[in-house]
Protein backbone atom coordinates (compact mmCIF):
# COMPACT_ATOMS: atom_id res chain seq x y z
CA UNK A 1 0.00 0.00 0.00
CA UNK A 2 1.40 3.52 -1.01
CA UNK A 3 1.68 5.67 2.14
CA UNK A 4 -0.64 8.63 0.16
CA UNK A 5 -3.12 5.60 -1.07
CA UNK A 6 -7.03 5.84 0.32
CA UNK A 7 -8.20 2.73 2.13
CA UNK A 8 -10.73 2.39 -1.03
CA UNK A 9 -8.01 2.93 -3.78
CA UNK A 10 -5.94 0.37 -1.71
CA UNK A 11 -9.02 -2.17 -2.10
CA UNK A 12 -10.00 -1.95 -5.33
CA UNK A 13 -6.10 -2.31 -6.52
CA UNK A 14 -6.37 -5.69 -4.82
CA UNK A 15 -8.98 -7.12 -6.91
CA UNK A 16 -8.60 -9.06 -9.78
CA UNK A 17 -10.22 -8.78 -13.21
CA UNK A 18 -10.43 -12.22 -14.92
CA UNK A 19 -11.59 -11.22 -18.78
CA UNK A 20 -14.41 -13.25 -20.13
CA UNK A 21 -15.57 -15.31 -17.41
CA UNK A 22 -18.37 -16.39 -16.84
CA UNK A 23 -18.79 -15.72 -20.38
CA UNK A 24 -17.02 -13.82 -23.33
CA UNK A 25 -17.44 -9.90 -22.45
CA UNK A 26 -17.74 -9.72 -19.06
CA UNK A 27 -15.10 -8.66 -16.63
CA UNK A 28 -15.47 -10.88 -13.47
CA UNK A 29 -14.47 -8.90 -10.31
CA UNK A 30 -12.96 -11.61 -8.46
CA UNK A 31 -12.41 -10.76 -4.45
CA UNK A 32 -10.42 -13.65 -3.83
CA UNK A 33 -6.67 -11.96 -3.13
CA UNK A 34 -8.80 -9.66 -0.87
CA UNK A 35 -9.43 -12.33 1.09
CA UNK A 36 -6.09 -14.28 1.12
CA UNK A 37 -4.15 -11.48 2.80
CA UNK A 38 -4.87 -11.40 5.86
CA UNK A 39 -3.88 -7.33 6.34
CA UNK A 40 -5.96 -6.27 3.47
CA UNK A 41 -9.14 -8.01 4.64
CA UNK A 42 -8.22 -6.53 7.79
CA UNK A 43 -8.09 -3.37 5.97
CA UNK A 44 -11.69 -3.85 4.20
CA UNK A 45 -13.41 -5.00 7.56
CA UNK A 46 -12.08 -1.59 8.98
CA UNK A 47 -13.54 0.44 6.52
CA UNK A 48 -17.09 -1.25 6.44
CA UNK A 49 -16.51 -0.78 10.29
CA UNK A 50 -15.90 2.58 10.78
CA UNK A 51 -18.61 3.34 8.65
CA UNK A 52 -21.09 1.33 10.85
CA UNK A 53 -19.34 1.35 14.30
CA UNK A 54 -22.20 3.88 15.30
CA UNK A 55 -25.02 2.23 14.07
CA UNK A 56 -26.49 -0.40 17.07
CA UNK A 57 -27.14 -2.66 14.14
CA UNK A 58 -28.67 -6.30 15.44
CA UNK A 59 -28.12 -8.26 12.04
CA UNK A 60 -25.97 -8.60 9.84
CA UNK A 61 -27.83 -10.49 6.76
CA UNK A 62 -25.32 -11.91 4.34
CA UNK A 63 -25.95 -12.88 0.69
CA UNK A 64 -25.40 -16.71 -0.21
CA UNK A 65 -22.31 -16.83 -0.60
CA UNK A 66 -19.80 -14.02 -0.87
CA UNK A 67 -21.72 -12.15 1.30
CA UNK A 68 -21.71 -14.67 3.82
CA UNK A 69 -17.62 -13.63 4.10
CA UNK A 70 -17.84 -10.14 5.06
CA UNK A 71 -21.68 -10.40 6.27
CA UNK A 72 -20.23 -12.60 9.11
CA UNK A 73 -16.99 -10.63 9.86
CA UNK A 74 -18.64 -7.51 10.28
CA UNK A 75 -21.79 -9.41 12.20
CA UNK A 76 -18.91 -10.34 14.84
CA UNK A 77 -16.80 -7.39 14.81
CA UNK A 78 -20.29 -5.40 15.49
CA UNK A 79 -21.16 -7.56 18.08
CA UNK A 80 -24.41 -8.29 16.12
CA UNK A 81 -26.34 -11.52 15.16
CA UNK A 82 -25.49 -13.15 11.30
CA UNK A 83 -28.51 -13.80 9.23
CA UNK A 84 -27.97 -15.97 6.03
CA UNK A 85 -29.95 -15.42 2.98
CA UNK A 86 -30.14 -17.99 0.81
CA UNK A 87 -31.04 -19.46 -2.35
CA UNK A 88 -34.39 -21.53 -2.63
CA UNK A 89 -33.99 -24.77 -0.65
CA UNK A 90 -30.99 -23.95 1.33
CA UNK A 91 -32.86 -23.14 4.77
CA UNK A 92 -34.48 -25.99 6.69
CA UNK A 93 -37.06 -24.34 9.05
CA UNK A 94 -40.15 -22.06 8.22
CA UNK A 95 -39.17 -19.42 4.98
CA UNK A 96 -39.74 -16.10 3.36
CA UNK A 97 -39.47 -16.47 -0.43
CA UNK A 98 -38.84 -13.83 -2.97
CA UNK A 99 -38.28 -13.80 -6.82
CA UNK A 100 -35.83 -12.07 -8.85
CA UNK A 101 -35.36 -11.81 -12.59
CA UNK A 102 -32.31 -13.23 -14.39
CA UNK A 103 -31.10 -12.55 -17.68
CA UNK A 104 -32.82 -15.65 -18.82
CA UNK A 105 -36.09 -16.42 -16.11
CA UNK A 106 -35.97 -15.92 -12.56
CA UNK A 107 -34.38 -17.49 -9.44
CA UNK A 108 -35.73 -17.37 -5.76
CA UNK A 109 -33.96 -15.99 -2.79
CA UNK A 110 -35.20 -17.22 1.22
CA UNK A 111 -34.87 -16.22 4.68
CA UNK A 112 -35.94 -17.84 7.79
CA UNK A 113 -39.49 -16.49 8.82
CA UNK A 114 -37.85 -15.96 12.41
CA UNK A 115 -34.58 -14.65 11.40
CA UNK A 116 -35.52 -11.05 13.23
CA UNK A 117 -38.42 -9.35 14.27
CA UNK A 118 -40.22 -6.28 13.32
CA UNK A 119 -38.21 -3.37 13.99
CA UNK A 120 -35.02 -4.86 14.06
CA UNK A 121 -32.10 -2.92 11.96
CA UNK A 122 -30.40 -4.97 9.54
CA UNK A 123 -27.80 -3.76 7.42
CA UNK A 124 -27.59 -5.75 4.08
CA UNK A 125 -24.33 -7.15 3.00
CA UNK A 126 -22.83 -8.65 -0.80
CA UNK A 127 -19.69 -8.34 -2.33
CA UNK A 128 -20.92 -6.74 -5.32
CA UNK A 129 -23.86 -5.11 -6.78
CA UNK A 130 -24.55 -6.06 -10.82
CA UNK A 131 -27.99 -5.71 -11.45
CA UNK A 132 -28.68 -5.19 -8.17
CA UNK A 133 -32.08 -8.02 -8.43
CA UNK A 134 -30.44 -9.89 -5.50
CA UNK A 135 -29.86 -7.13 -2.80
CA UNK A 136 -33.38 -5.75 -3.71
CA UNK A 137 -34.81 -9.09 -2.90
CA UNK A 138 -32.80 -9.75 0.50
CA UNK A 139 -34.08 -5.91 1.09
CA UNK A 140 -37.81 -7.30 0.80
CA UNK A 141 -37.16 -10.19 2.79
CA UNK A 142 -35.98 -8.89 5.40
CA UNK A 143 -39.13 -5.59 5.15
CA UNK A 144 -42.09 -8.78 4.98
CA UNK A 145 -40.25 -9.22 8.38
CA UNK A 146 -40.95 -6.18 9.72
CA UNK A 147 -37.18 -4.92 9.60
CA UNK A 148 -35.74 -1.66 9.37
CA UNK A 149 -33.38 -2.10 6.31
CA UNK A 150 -30.70 0.54 7.34
CA UNK A 151 -28.49 0.35 4.30
CA UNK A 152 -27.28 -1.99 1.65
CA UNK A 153 -23.03 -2.88 1.32
CA UNK A 154 -20.71 -4.33 -0.77
CA UNK A 155 -16.93 -3.56 -2.18
CA UNK A 156 -17.52 -3.29 -5.69
CA UNK A 157 -20.21 -1.44 -7.62
CA UNK A 158 -21.04 -2.16 -11.36
CA UNK A 159 -22.95 1.52 -12.36
CA UNK A 160 -23.43 0.65 -15.78
CA UNK A 161 -25.36 -1.90 -14.70
CA UNK A 162 -27.59 0.04 -13.28
CA UNK A 163 -28.22 -1.64 -9.85
CA UNK A 164 -27.09 0.86 -7.65
CA UNK A 165 -29.28 3.36 -9.19
CA UNK A 166 -32.07 0.72 -8.99
CA UNK A 167 -31.21 -0.01 -5.54
CA UNK A 168 -31.44 3.65 -4.28
CA UNK A 169 -34.22 4.62 -6.37
CA UNK A 170 -35.81 1.52 -4.12
CA UNK A 171 -35.33 3.50 -0.96
CA UNK A 172 -32.19 1.50 0.12
CA UNK A 173 -29.24 3.76 1.12
CA UNK A 174 -26.09 2.03 -0.29
CA UNK A 175 -22.18 2.27 0.99
CA UNK A 176 -20.13 0.80 -1.87
CA UNK A 177 -16.36 0.66 -1.50
CA UNK A 178 -15.10 1.14 -5.35
CA UNK A 179 -16.53 1.12 -8.29
CA UNK A 180 -15.23 -0.52 -12.15
CA UNK A 181 -16.42 0.49 -15.40
CA UNK A 182 -17.94 -2.09 -17.30
CA UNK A 183 -19.38 -4.93 -16.91
CA UNK B 1 -26.44 -20.56 29.94
CA UNK B 2 -26.49 -22.51 32.75
CA UNK B 3 -23.14 -21.81 35.11
CA UNK B 4 -21.58 -25.10 34.92
CA UNK B 5 -22.19 -25.92 31.70
CA UNK B 6 -19.60 -26.59 29.23
CA UNK B 7 -19.27 -24.14 25.86
CA UNK B 8 -19.30 -27.40 23.85
CA UNK B 9 -22.55 -28.05 25.68
CA UNK B 10 -23.99 -24.84 25.49
CA UNK B 11 -23.50 -24.88 21.75
CA UNK B 12 -25.36 -27.68 21.27
CA UNK B 13 -28.54 -26.68 23.20
CA UNK B 14 -28.45 -24.16 20.75
CA UNK B 15 -28.56 -26.00 17.46
CA UNK B 16 -31.95 -26.54 16.04
CA UNK B 17 -33.06 -29.82 15.07
CA UNK B 18 -35.32 -29.66 12.22
CA UNK B 19 -37.08 -32.89 11.52
CA UNK B 20 -37.77 -34.27 7.93
CA UNK B 21 -35.52 -31.84 6.24
CA UNK B 22 -34.77 -32.15 2.94
CA UNK B 23 -36.19 -35.07 3.11
CA UNK B 24 -38.42 -37.93 5.80
CA UNK B 25 -36.10 -39.52 8.23
CA UNK B 26 -33.00 -36.73 8.21
CA UNK B 27 -33.16 -34.89 11.40
CA UNK B 28 -31.35 -31.85 9.84
CA UNK B 29 -29.01 -29.39 12.45
CA UNK B 30 -29.78 -25.83 12.22
CA UNK B 31 -26.71 -23.69 12.83
CA UNK B 32 -29.04 -20.35 12.56
CA UNK B 33 -30.07 -19.54 16.13
CA UNK B 34 -26.33 -20.02 16.77
CA UNK B 35 -25.53 -17.42 14.00
CA UNK B 36 -28.05 -15.03 15.43
CA UNK B 37 -27.18 -14.50 18.70
CA UNK B 38 -24.09 -12.17 19.05
CA UNK B 39 -22.95 -13.64 22.86
CA UNK B 40 -23.50 -17.46 21.11
CA UNK B 41 -21.47 -16.54 17.97
CA UNK B 42 -18.77 -14.84 20.48
CA UNK B 43 -18.75 -18.34 22.28
CA UNK B 44 -18.60 -20.58 19.30
CA UNK B 45 -15.60 -18.34 18.10
CA UNK B 46 -13.92 -18.37 21.07
CA UNK B 47 -13.49 -22.13 21.24
CA UNK B 48 -12.21 -22.46 18.00
CA UNK B 49 -9.61 -19.23 18.04
CA UNK B 50 -8.31 -21.26 21.91
CA UNK B 51 -8.06 -24.35 19.64
CA UNK B 52 -5.85 -22.75 16.89
CA UNK B 53 -4.30 -19.37 18.83
CA UNK B 54 -0.81 -21.53 18.93
CA UNK B 55 -0.84 -22.93 15.38
CA UNK B 56 0.58 -20.39 13.12
CA UNK B 57 -2.28 -21.26 10.67
CA UNK B 58 -1.46 -19.44 6.86
CA UNK B 59 -4.97 -19.87 5.76
CA UNK B 60 -8.26 -21.00 6.92
CA UNK B 61 -10.16 -22.83 4.05
CA UNK B 62 -14.14 -22.42 4.75
CA UNK B 63 -16.03 -24.71 2.77
CA UNK B 64 -19.16 -23.31 0.44
CA UNK B 65 -21.67 -21.94 1.36
CA UNK B 66 -22.13 -22.82 5.49
CA UNK B 67 -18.38 -23.23 6.07
CA UNK B 68 -17.67 -19.44 4.93
CA UNK B 69 -19.57 -18.32 7.68
CA UNK B 70 -16.97 -19.37 10.51
CA UNK B 71 -14.01 -19.87 8.49
CA UNK B 72 -13.99 -16.26 7.65
CA UNK B 73 -14.49 -15.17 11.45
CA UNK B 74 -11.57 -17.33 12.43
CA UNK B 75 -9.42 -16.29 9.75
CA UNK B 76 -10.06 -12.49 10.56
CA UNK B 77 -9.64 -13.45 13.92
CA UNK B 78 -6.59 -15.61 13.87
CA UNK B 79 -4.83 -12.92 11.41
CA UNK B 80 -4.58 -15.50 8.73
CA UNK B 81 -5.57 -15.17 5.00
CA UNK B 82 -9.30 -16.76 4.26
CA UNK B 83 -9.83 -18.88 0.92
CA UNK B 84 -12.92 -19.92 -0.16
CA UNK B 85 -13.47 -23.72 -1.73
CA UNK B 86 -16.24 -23.22 -3.66
CA UNK B 87 -18.81 -26.16 -5.91
CA UNK B 88 -17.89 -26.48 -9.40
CA UNK B 89 -18.17 -23.22 -11.81
CA UNK B 90 -17.86 -20.45 -9.09
CA UNK B 91 -14.00 -19.53 -8.93
CA UNK B 92 -13.09 -17.44 -11.99
CA UNK B 93 -9.37 -17.60 -12.04
CA UNK B 94 -7.62 -21.03 -13.04
CA UNK B 95 -9.00 -23.78 -10.50
CA UNK B 96 -7.69 -27.00 -9.17
CA UNK B 97 -11.12 -29.30 -8.93
CA UNK B 98 -12.12 -32.81 -6.98
CA UNK B 99 -14.88 -35.11 -7.48
CA UNK B 100 -17.15 -36.55 -4.74
CA UNK B 101 -19.43 -38.81 -4.71
CA UNK B 102 -23.23 -38.34 -3.28
CA UNK B 103 -25.48 -40.99 -2.64
CA UNK B 104 -26.69 -40.80 -6.22
CA UNK B 105 -24.04 -39.04 -8.78
CA UNK B 106 -21.36 -37.24 -7.77
CA UNK B 107 -20.06 -33.42 -7.31
CA UNK B 108 -16.95 -31.32 -7.74
CA UNK B 109 -15.56 -28.85 -5.36
CA UNK B 110 -12.87 -26.57 -6.39
CA UNK B 111 -10.06 -23.69 -5.08
CA UNK B 112 -8.39 -21.49 -7.09
CA UNK B 113 -4.73 -22.57 -8.46
CA UNK B 114 -2.93 -19.95 -6.74
CA UNK B 115 -4.94 -20.23 -3.39
CA UNK B 116 -1.86 -20.87 -1.31
CA UNK B 117 1.74 -22.04 -1.85
CA UNK B 118 3.40 -25.44 -0.85
CA UNK B 119 4.00 -25.54 3.02
CA UNK B 120 1.44 -23.75 3.89
CA UNK B 121 -0.14 -24.32 7.13
CA UNK B 122 -3.96 -24.69 6.55
CA UNK B 123 -7.18 -25.10 8.64
CA UNK B 124 -10.12 -26.54 6.84
CA UNK B 125 -13.38 -26.14 8.05
CA UNK B 126 -17.41 -26.16 7.62
CA UNK B 127 -20.45 -26.20 9.46
CA UNK B 128 -21.19 -29.91 10.29
CA UNK B 129 -19.63 -33.67 9.21
CA UNK B 130 -21.67 -35.95 7.45
CA UNK B 131 -20.41 -38.45 5.54
CA UNK B 132 -17.00 -36.69 5.04
CA UNK B 133 -16.92 -36.63 1.04
CA UNK B 134 -17.10 -32.88 0.53
CA UNK B 135 -14.24 -32.36 3.34
CA UNK B 136 -12.02 -34.64 2.21
CA UNK B 137 -12.42 -33.78 -1.35
CA UNK B 138 -11.10 -29.94 0.28
CA UNK B 139 -8.39 -31.46 1.93
CA UNK B 140 -7.03 -33.26 -1.70
CA UNK B 141 -7.56 -29.91 -2.93
CA UNK B 142 -5.44 -28.09 -0.92
CA UNK B 143 -2.51 -30.84 -0.81
CA UNK B 144 -2.43 -30.68 -4.41
CA UNK B 145 -1.46 -26.89 -3.94
CA UNK B 146 1.26 -28.43 -1.41
CA UNK B 147 -0.73 -27.40 1.31
CA UNK B 148 0.24 -29.02 5.12
CA UNK B 149 -3.61 -29.55 6.12
CA UNK B 150 -3.38 -29.22 9.87
CA UNK B 151 -6.65 -30.23 10.88
CA UNK B 152 -10.52 -30.56 10.03
CA UNK B 153 -12.78 -28.53 12.01
CA UNK B 154 -16.76 -28.07 12.07
CA UNK B 155 -19.24 -27.59 14.64
CA UNK B 156 -20.84 -30.80 14.68
CA UNK B 157 -20.22 -34.49 13.80
CA UNK B 158 -22.81 -36.91 12.68
CA UNK B 159 -20.89 -39.85 13.50
CA UNK B 160 -23.01 -42.76 12.49
CA UNK B 161 -23.02 -41.41 9.00
CA UNK B 162 -19.34 -42.48 9.39
CA UNK B 163 -17.55 -39.01 8.17
CA UNK B 164 -15.44 -38.46 10.78
CA UNK B 165 -14.32 -41.87 10.75
CA UNK B 166 -13.48 -42.02 6.76
CA UNK B 167 -11.06 -38.42 7.59
CA UNK B 168 -9.67 -39.14 10.48
CA UNK B 169 -8.62 -42.77 8.59
CA UNK B 170 -7.43 -40.56 5.60
CA UNK B 171 -4.87 -38.65 8.12
CA UNK B 172 -6.78 -35.73 8.46
CA UNK B 173 -6.90 -34.52 12.28
CA UNK B 174 -10.82 -33.33 13.54
CA UNK B 175 -12.04 -31.09 16.05
CA UNK B 176 -15.61 -31.44 16.13
CA UNK B 177 -17.67 -28.97 18.53
CA UNK B 178 -19.94 -31.50 19.64
CA UNK B 179 -22.13 -34.72 17.93
CA UNK B 180 -25.56 -35.99 17.62
CA UNK B 181 -27.07 -39.42 16.82
CA UNK B 182 -28.68 -40.36 13.58
CA UNK B 183 -28.86 -38.92 10.47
Amino acid sequence: MQIDQSPADYIKSQIRTVPDWPQPGVMFRDITPLLKDPRTLRLLIEVFVHRYMQTELKYVAGIDARGFILGSILAHELNAGFIPIRKKGKLPYQTVSEEYELEYGSAAVEIHADACDAGDKVLLIDDLVATGGTMLAGKKLLEKLGADVVEGAAIVDLPELGGSRLLREAGLPLFLVCSFDGH
